[in-house]
């Protein structure tokens, strides 16, 4: 497969760099380990601040803080002296796991194992010919705090919300053992993937998980 | 389509029960009108105030007011005087369809007419031989407003918290109209179902669309 050899470079290319996730490494190695499926934008979920400059404008949003672990009020209270313009939220999301299967009956089952992982928002996409599965969860928190730099709610207020985002965080996160299990039985009905150890090796990467 | 038939019963008896959100009761209709596709669980996009038992107990959850139109600081304020147990959220949701294709490319079309029609949030599911797609958006807001009783936000948040929320709610229920005409195209180019029509006049439901 041409393009899980482009997403594998990619991959080891940003280890290398110190780009992905250390929570999850081990799974992500993994789950490319297995023939015919192979991961492509993925996080190992995170809880952060953010600035949107107005309602849908994505990709202007400016994150004040953004951590893959649950964070303190002190932090969250310093990175609000940063906000500007735009609507602030704080957010907490759940891991999120993209993983491109070459046919149907790979991306079934990796459907079904997000599902029994506990990834209840596990959905998929049929893009040109391949099927692209996402594994994400129900843990969401998007609660405004304030605008145009100024924090419309109390300290306790935050403590608060902070409390149910991180909460929301561990819980998520306190999955991926399960799903890492899942994955390596997955490995064993599916069978290992030459060119993952090969590209692994190449790139000094160690890929025994 | 013997499932087909099973939930153009369940819809249009619904509708003679005056159980389905009006705002959506022409695409609704409009859908199911198309072969070789037709709904399930679908709704216009809601603004609420829900208590959660626990993060996660969500069959358990209680709402203390749910409406498919923006609410007003009144509504929301006397709302959260019923609060008892439990997490208090603010929660904005968009308008959800659940669409179920007879084959794979039924599924993709759909798929794409989702995406086309704003709804960027649009994915599928396999379940068994069909394909669920679901057509929805990213514009969801959860806000942690108190717990067990207790209102923890001031008016002026409460105000600004339903403000950001109104607003998502219109906005994505303002696609709707660009929704229903990306429909009739697919409608043209797929077909009609007479199943519906023959069923739609023995419900004396009126199903020109």
């Amino acid at each position: 497969m041409k393009a899980k050899r482009e997403a594998l470079v990619s991959l080891f290319t940003a280890m290398r760099e110190g780009k992905v996730d250390e929570d999850i490494i081990d799974l992500l190695l993994l789950i490319n380990s297995i023939r015919g499926v192979y991961t492509t934008s993925s996080c190992s979920g995170r809880i952060g601040i953010i600035e949107e400059p107005a309602l849908g404008a994505k990709p202007l949003s400016r994150w004040l803080i953004k951590e893959h672990h649950p964070i303190e009020f002190e932090e969250a209270k310093a990175a609000l002296k940063n906000a500007e313009k735009g609507l602030i939220f704080l957010k907490s999301q759940p891991p999120i796991f993209h993983v491109i299967a070459e046919d149907l009956e790979r991306a079934k089952k990796l459907h079904e194992l997000g599902l029994a992982s506990g990834f209840k928002y596990t959905t998929f996409k049929v893009i040109s010919k391949r099927y692209l599965v996402e594994i994400n969860a129900t843990e969401y928190l998007t609660a405004p705090l304030g605008r145009d730099g100024k924090v419309l709610v109390s300290d306790d207020y935050l403590r608060f919300a902070l409390e149910i985002g991180n909460s929301m965080l561990r819980r998520s996160k306190g999955r991926l053992p399960r799903l890492m299990e899942n994955f390596k039985r997955l490995r064993e009905e599916l069978g290992e993937d030459e060119l993952f150890y090969e590209l692994a090796e190449e790139f000094g990467i160690e890929s025994a998980v």
